[in-house]
């Protein structure tokens, strides 16, 4: 069959290993290895399965991941391939404009192929022999993008039949399918891990993002020729989930000529340049015309909103051939600055990543958390808490943010509007503790942990690593780490905290039960683990089933705990 | 005095001799010359005062000029220079960054100074060594243009004083002012030849034109790096006034890849676009875009209106610097063809122009014609029936447009939506009638050639050059030249046709009369001739003065005309 190379070898934005796909692909492919570490590509269940080598090459500052990921980028383009069926036809064309360095496919909205080439020259070269397409009854706005379609005039209608099948979708696999995949695992630390590989981000998925920054960097470099887009947030902090949105911000602190020495005397030059009474009127000015421009210009760019009144003005998007729905906002540094804190966070220790993703589904598939704004938990939020629980482990598995500024040198020092942003970057300068706690253990204890959390009168504090007295009354209160008189959880309400405190108490049960602690030997056929978890919990606010206890859950999870101990060290 | 070169040599931007301004300036300045070649620059006041070689040297084509322009206009910058008050440390500062081919300063909003290198390396030296300003509680958009200031921080305060002195506005006299000074001519002839000098484009002005196109292409090119900002209208065709708008195209046509050939098997690649259902839409969307970025990036650009709606869709906005109210369209191909046509139609002959000056300050003497829309007689419409007017002398002082036509060769072949709008480009091929009337033989004609004429059967057609039977019932019907089935004055009422024929008859009456017929001896005491014609004249709808006679022009003006030929041959 000719055209079944599409139904092996598309691009799998998720699968059940991530290591196991990329060696397929290099091998049937002869992609060449670009270096994969890109955050939470690996996954392993404990630290001790890497040597201290292997830890180092893996640990690399989140800046020079970006600089490699930007310059991948650059040299890459996007081609919709509807009307192609034989990948060899396809890279003979390609391969005209100069030597393909790695490619992918993947199925968005129709076929989709990344092709990054080895100089920009060749993208260059493609682009001059590129047509702009006539249709009838239409007119085209002549804006010039790497963003492409490839056309075969012969065999249209039965490409475009054939490229319909084993089309994978981008997001992660849903609820359902989920739980049986983790209830065919052997114990609760392969489903945790197991969770990990299906929803982390793909190298494929991460590469695409870079390319749709680099896209839009071609917009606004237009009128900013020195500026940057810079993905933040969960597209490269590590904790991204397949399908989670494209944050970028606008960055414009490389433009040259700011804070120049004027001479004492004599004549000197400046730009005239119009101005506006403060940073934020300039960021909305410029949002509002790189808005304008994605609006009507930006192909494959749908549903524009210009929310430019929000605390953090933004530009938000659909960028229809990566299937990202994308939040452009501007000059963001303290966003990028927590971005790299959860980064290093993630890459100190491989357990950091993999609970934060169980929790986070956990509290997915409980409503703990929402993707509409309003009174629930932020995966932000979730993710502080876990670290927190992390710092509070003994002996400690991540160090306290104090901790990682005091290690600071020089060169890590970072002031954004008064904020104290500094914390180390060199991983080799920072100790670990050694905790060989398993997945599953800590978990467990997790739940354990904030079923007795003294909600009521202490604060979250990542930086100290200790709960501090609450500073204002409000129901849950976690410190922003860098704006620290900023309170990360305030919009959470009573009824939601107590659902969230409630569900923990549920969960630590549930891992105490017998049948549900254990695989039950017909593979698959109940949920049990972190599966069980997965599915409809007995808490207040769920109708029609009672909670089964009201004894404190410290009591209960002893035994349980200790039995977990037993199973990791054995 | 050390800033007393500003008062000497500043840019006159309207002054008595254009031929005599430029010499000063080259000779103490060391101007090199670079071609003044630019329509309405040299102005006779019969053609049998060129030699034929000088009258083909001066006549070029359109684009060639243009493109000259562009390019002189692509090296440039525009200064800001309130801080400055020696000219040689101006050009010494300068000079540092390359050599300058020309400078020249204005008065605008603030004293400012055109530049233009020899290359454009020295511009691109030049914008990276400034800098961007740093104004207390001010924020900067930092899109970086080639519109400066300079700065000098010894002497700001007294700069500021002394660059106040001496400065002439960009725009033409006012009338009061122009009628005292053709007072003291000593011909009609030499009135009508003052008038164009004090009215048309200077040098300078031209030049300013053009770069603040280039300017603008600057954004535009940001998006579509092919495309070209023009000129077209009164700021190139020849008979643009000083302080007239600037009327400008974003020409697109340039941009590569469209018509490709499309191979009829195998694969071929197409930029992804956003489409549109009309061009229309298209140029909107454009035009939207660009209109957005003026106004929140253009430093300089103030009141920017998008009138995207209008029947030619354009962006409004006055450019401080220059003190240009510009309109920005897109695509306007007829436009651009009506341009060409009355530059060479000026070219043919310096009569052409200087009648047309002649008559249009008439009109806005009384109101004939109007910035403002309405049923008012254009400045375009008003030229058209100029040139008709001199097609109907005997022999033609110009030749039909049918006739161009019919010279053209291969080369000129242009169909526009559907319309013929070939014409000759080369002038050696236009055979001129000798017809040696002298232009205030011509004015005098003119009025009595309106004044009788059949509007209420008969169209105005310079496609051939004989009035012809009216299509359609309306006041004035002038057929537009391209678009043939279009009148150009449709806008026109009744009301304003008849005080325009009145105008005509009386004006004929007034150059009748012996008292306003000569200049009246002691210089420039009563106004006479063109003068005596800027005054209120006694027409219905100028209220309290009778109409003296109401006898047909033609009778009366025969004497006249007799002794205007006399005085002419004499």
């Amino acid at each position: 069959m000719a055209a079944s190379w599409f139904a092996v070898f598309r691009l799998r934005m998720r699968g059940k290993s991530v290591v196991v796909r990329h060696q397929v692909l290099n091998q049937v492919h002869n992609h060449t290895s670009v270096g994969t570490h890109v955050g939470a590509s690996q996954v392993q269940a404990a630290p001790d399965h890497h040597s201290d080598e292997k830890e180092n090459e893996r640990r690399r500052l989140l800046h020079v991941v970006q600089a490699e990921r930007q310059e991948q980028a650059e040299r890459s383009v996007l081609i919709s391939c509807h009307a192609t069926n034989s990948e060899k036809k396809f890279l003979k064309h390609l391969s005209k404009y100069g030597d393909i360095k790695k490619h992918f496919f993947y199925q968005s909205f129709g076929l989709y192929a990344v092709v990054e080439y080895s100089s920009q020259e060749s993208v260059a070269s493609l682009l001059e022999h590129a047509a702009i397409p006539t249709v009838n009854h239409e007119s085209m706005v002549p804006f010039k993008s790497r963003l492409l379609s490839l056309r075969s005039l012969a065999s249209v209608g039965s490409a475009d039949q054939q490229s319909g099948q084993h089309c994978q979708p981008q997001t992660s696999p849903p609820i359902s399918e989920l739980i049986q995949r983790l209830s065919r695992e052997e114990s609760i630390d392969q489903q945790i891990t197991a969770l990990t590989e299906a929803y982390q981000l793909t190298e494929e998925n991460i590469r695409l993002r870079f390319l749709v920054c680099s896209l839009l960097k071609d917009i606004a470099a237009a009128y900013f020729p020195e500026c940057t887009i810079r993905p933040f947030g969960s597209s490269v902090n590590g904790f991204g989930k397949l399908g989670c949105d494209l944050d970028m911000f606008l960055d414009l602190d490389g433009i040259s000529g700011r804070n120049v020495k004027m001479p004492r005397s004599g004549l000197s030059l400046e730009y005239h340049m119009k101005s506006a009474n403060s940073e934020r009127a300039v960021t909305q000015s410029i949002l509002s015309v790189i808005g304008e421009c994605v609006d009507k210009f930006g192909p494959g760019c749908v549903g524009v909103q210009k929310i430019l009144n929000a605390r953090c003005p933004l530009v938000r998007f659909a960028h229809q051939p990566s299937g990202f729905q994308c939040d452009l906002t501007a000059n963001n540094r303290v966003a990028m600055k927590s971005t790299e804190l959860l980064y290093l966070y993630g890459e100190l220790d491989p357990r950091v990543r993999s609970l934060v993703f169980g929790v986070r589904c956990w509290a997915q598939a409980h409503s703990v958390t929402s993707r509409i704004p309003g009174a629930w938990i932020t995966n932000f939020s979730l993710t502080v808490m876990v670290l927190f629980f992390l710092q509070r482990r003994s002996p400690p598995i991540i160090p306290t943010l104090d901790h990682l500024r005091d290690l600071a040198g020089p060169a890590d020092k970072s002031v954004i509007e008064d904020n104290d942003c500094t914390f180390v970057s060199d991983f080799s300068k920072i100790h670990i503790h050694r905790n060989t706690a398993a997945l599953g253990q800590l978990l467990c204890e997790f739940f354990d942990f904030y079923a007795s959390f003294a909600f009521n009168k202490m604060s979250i504090n990542i930086r100290k690593g200790k709960e501090q007295n609450k500073p204002e009354v409000v129901p849950l209160h976690i410190q922003n780490p860098f704006e620290t008189s900023l309170n990360i959880s305030k919009n959470v309400n009573s009824t939601q905290l107590e659902r969230f405190v409630a569900l923990c108490r549920e969960s630590v049960w549930i891992l105490q039960q017998s049948a549900t602690n254990s695989p039950s030997g017909e593979s698959g056929a109940t949920p049990w683990g972190l599966a069980a978890l997965l599915q409809p919990l007995q808490v207040p606010g769920n109708k029609g089933r009672k909670r089964r206890s009201r004894e404190p859950a410290s009591e209960r999870i002893k035994s349980l705990l200790e039995s977990l101990k037993i199973k990791n060290q054995s």
